[in-house]
Order: structure tokens, then C-alpha cells, then sequence
């Protein structure tokens, strides 16, 4: 079933992006539709694959497709905010990756939203998964919470049914 | 941790409407963008709220916040293709609906995406919770697979860890 | 300076697509944003040149580039309506065509929204404009309203200063 | 007909902004779709009303209706690029303004797009255009080029037909 995770605090990331925001994103209600939250997601997750080198939208041999998204919203965030978009590795497999994402409004430290992005990664032509080259899952370690933090991952684990 | 649901068949879902992609759809790898699947999740809820009187956007005292969505992608689809919407309810709470969608490509029978979406009734206002009328109860349990599917149902919910 | 066109009448497109909305489309004033209009344009453009055999979106040598689009806004539309979406070709150049794209809200007789949208065909590798294969001229050609029209768009070409 | 304007360099915009694009921003020709320009253009004219006080989404007896809108591309841009958004406005009348905006890739500083929103201002509830109050159209003024920029918006003017 679905389970309420507390909200992260910012410390629980270790990459940060400031993203802006459009009119458009707000929908009938006026705060940001639930779908646009998750472009933050894709966005954070390729800029800092391919800041590092490791991603090649154009030509490089292996691309990421996505195999699951989830997002939990806590308050809502929308034009003309700010958001500061938070991001660290949960779990890196042979050949998927499990980024985590908390979505931050303007210099609030609580998130407003968060939620896992898992990328599949794929030979281009036949679209099979491959092993991970050792550069992308070095790059993707970096971003893997330390010791240090075990006890507030565990915390955050913690949580009830809502639905 | 993740799990990897097999994908849905068509009969499973109870309410359906076909969907037409756009050109912007597609991203840089030429699929349907992952963000914009779940367009199609609160699109095809609100619309069965609002085709069964029980959501009025402009003036009504209650409306839908959503709490919680996920999805599985299985298969790319996207730009040119239909898609068909399914819905069904998976659990109704006190103040809140879990609601599944499938998004089927034209003719396929097996779903190229699908996931849950909760809502959580709120007073326009206050944005507080609130019980929710039997009207939008009544609703929303149409769409609760009955009891020869639940077999079905026990199966699907089968996966395993995948990040 | 800005001219305001009359609404252009259902006749006076020759191809047309039903659209769906989408809950997302509609922005903080619960109409679809302004935005979003022109996500039908080259949607409709590209489907009739996909479906009709001159491009290759993947693979072709030649790929459309938009030089220029405009819309203009005569009333409201958006989720949960359904579009009709209607296509002609005002003018075909030596390396680029103007297409005329009007948005009619449900069984709308009158469009709720029209503009143009200039798409110049290109090498795909060296993105330069290139002579248009006669494949695509011809296609294009079907779309060019006959001299039974030209009333009727002499009239629609008229106009008057509103900015 | 259609002209082509030479491409406005920075100097030319009064008031300007900052904002990041999005994966999902690119579409199958890996550039950023031609619809999403459009985001930017409304972005920046809401958020400059908000900021100076003009405009309560909201609550405010009047808002503004998109009346027109137009698109020239120059050069391609989209994700990762951030964009430098630039504000002027070329007309004000009793009901409505004419906003020109120009779009800058990183820190070019010729526009790879550019073009004009005009926006009607009405009554919320009568949705019919009403006499602009003295603070709108003071915020608006504050945006026209002076007499020292004549000379280049008159030959920024110039232009040939293309389509």
C-alpha cells in the first residue's frame, strides 16, 4: 500500500539545481499541475549525467529510459516560485540506477515534493539493458549519501498508509 | 523497495477514453516524454468526476488534491499514436481515492504504462481534508474491480525488486 | 501593426483532426494557455506529412524547421472540450511552406483560435534550407484552398489595428 | 505577408529574466519544441505585472486575455541551455498592450527567437475588455524604449517576406 514518508530536509541531497517556473505550469487550481512536478526529475537526473561527462544525448552508445517514477506531494509550489531541486542515489544495480528527488521552494528547507526516478540504461540501437560503464556508476556513487546519514534514511523510511 | 509489476491487461481496467498525442510530446529519444503520462492520469480522473457530476473546477466546496502518483513504464509509445486511458479505483478512504490507470497504444492489449494516483478531497477554502459525499463515494466505487477480479488483481500486485 | 481577422468558418480548411485535452492544459484562469494552442499546429502538420509519406522523422534527409508561427485568440477553449483542428496551405515557396492552422472548440462552426505556422525544410545534417522534393510539394498542394475560395480568404485577409 | 526581421540584440529589451529549460523542453529534433518558446512569453509578462504590483491572479477585478501572439526563430536552443529573457513593449492602447520578447541562449547576445504577445485587459467576472487603470499602464510605460532607440527599432522594422 502507500505509505507517508515524512518530508525530507535539504541536507538529504547532495546536488542542487535552481529551476524556474512558468505560468503554464499552474493549473485550475493555481499551484503547479502534479505532471509538471516531474519534469524537474528528468531535468536534474541528465544535467548532472551529462555536466559529468557521462551522458551523450546525441551520439554516445548507451541511453536511459525510464522505468519508474513516483512522487509524493506535501504542499504546493507553483509560479512565480523558485525551486531548488535536490538530488541523491538510493540504490545503484548493474544496470539501473535509483535517483531520489526533493523539489524546494524558494528557500524553504522542508520539501514540497519528492520522489524516486529509476533510469534503465540501454544499448541506443537495440534498446537492451547493459552493464553500466564504470564512469557513470563512479559519477552516480558521488552521489550516494554516506554513513553519516544511515540514520536519517532510515527515519524517512518510516511511514503509514494513506490510501 | 521498487517493484516490478507485470504489465495490465485491458480487461482489468473498468472506464475508458482514447487520448491523442501531440508532436511535443515526444522527447530527445523520440517517446513520449515519462512526465507527460501522467497528463493522461489526471485528465482521465478529472473527467470521469466531472462527466458523473461530482467535481464542479469553478464554484464547487470540494476539490481533488493529489498526494501521491506513480508509474511503471513497460513499452514506449508516443507521437503519432492514440491512447487508450483505462481507470479503475483501487481504494476508497475516508477523505481519500486511490485510483490506477493504464495507458494502452491504439490496439495493444497489454499496457505500455500504468501506475496509481491519489486524491485527497479538500474544502476549497481551507484546503483541509474532508469527508467525502456519498455522491463522490457512490462514484468511485463503480469503478472497484468486483470480486471475479480479484484473482486478477492478487496478481498483479506479484513483483519483484528491480533498483 | 497587429491586424484582428475575423474567425475563419469550418469551411474554409480542408483537413481536419479531433484533439483531446488534457486537464493540464488549462492555466490559472481555467481556460487552455495561450501556450498551448500551438501545440496542435505542428501536430497537425506533421501528422498529415507523416501520414502522407514525405517525412521520415527518424530517418529522412529532409526534416521541417518552424520559421515562424502566430496565433490569433477569439474565444475560450480547453479541457474538457475536444478540438477540431483544421489545416490548409496558404503559400508554397521554394524551400518552405506557410501553413494555416484554426481550432474549433467541440461542434464550433467558428474557430475559437487561428494562426500560421512556416515551416522551412532542411538537410537534417547540415540544417540548411534545401528545394523541397516534389513528393512534398504535392502534398502540400492538396491543401491549397482552390479558386472557390478565394473570396472568401480575400475576405478573411481583412482586418484592423487592435495594438 | 510574412517578413523576416533581423534578430534583436539584447540592448534592445528593457527588463529581463533569467530561466532554466527543461529535458522534456526538447522534442524529437532534440531542439527545444517551438510551442514551449511561447512559455516564456507569458512568464515574463505575468511575473513582471506581479512583481510591480499590478496584476493579483487571484483576486484582481481585472486580468489579462491573450489576444495575439507571434513567434520568429532565428537559431535553434533548448536543454541544457538557460535562457535570458528580454521585456519591452512596442504599444499600449486603451485596453490593451503590446509586449515584445526576445529570447537569448546562455549569453549570446543576438535573440534566437523573438516575437509579440498582446494582451487584452478585462473584467474577471464580464470577461469584457475594460479602460486600463492608471498603475498598469504607468508599469507598461516604464517598459517603452525612448526616442534614443528610434532608430533601431525602425530598422529592426524592416524586413522581406519569406513565406
Amino acid at each position: 500500500m502507500t505509505r507517508r514518508h515524512a518530508a525530507d530536509p535539504r541536507e538529504s541531497y547532495l546536488y542542487f539545481q535552481v529551476m524556474t517556473t512558468r505560468w503554464m505550469d499552474n493549473d485550475s487550481y493555481r499551484h503547479m499541475n502534479n505532471t509538471t512536478y516531474y519534469s524537474f526529475f528528468d531535468t536534474i537526473v541528465n544535467q548532472y549525467l551529462i555536466e559529468h561527462g557521462v551522458l551523450d544525448v546525441e551520439r554516445g552508445p548507451i541511453i536511459g529510459l525510464v522505468a519508474e517514477t513516483t512522487c509524493r506531494y506535501f504542499s504546493s509550489i507553483g509560479f512565480p516560485a523558485k525551486i531548488n531541486v535536490g538530488l541523491r542515489v538510493g540504490h545503484i544495480g548493474s544496470t539501473s540506477i535509483r535517483y531520489e528527488v526533493g523539489l524546494f521552494k524558494d528557500d524553504e528547507d522542508v520539501a514540497s515534493a519528492q520522489g524516486h526516478f529509476v533510469h534503465v540504461y540501454v544499448n541506443r540501437e537495440s534498446g537492451r539493458p547493459i552493464a553500466m560503464p564504470d564512469a557513470l556508476k563512479s559519477v552516480a556513487t558521488q552521489l550516494m549519501p554516506g554513513p553519516e546519514m544511515t540514520g536519517l534514511r532510515t527515519r524517512l523510511r518510516e511511514g503509514r498508509t494513506i490510501a
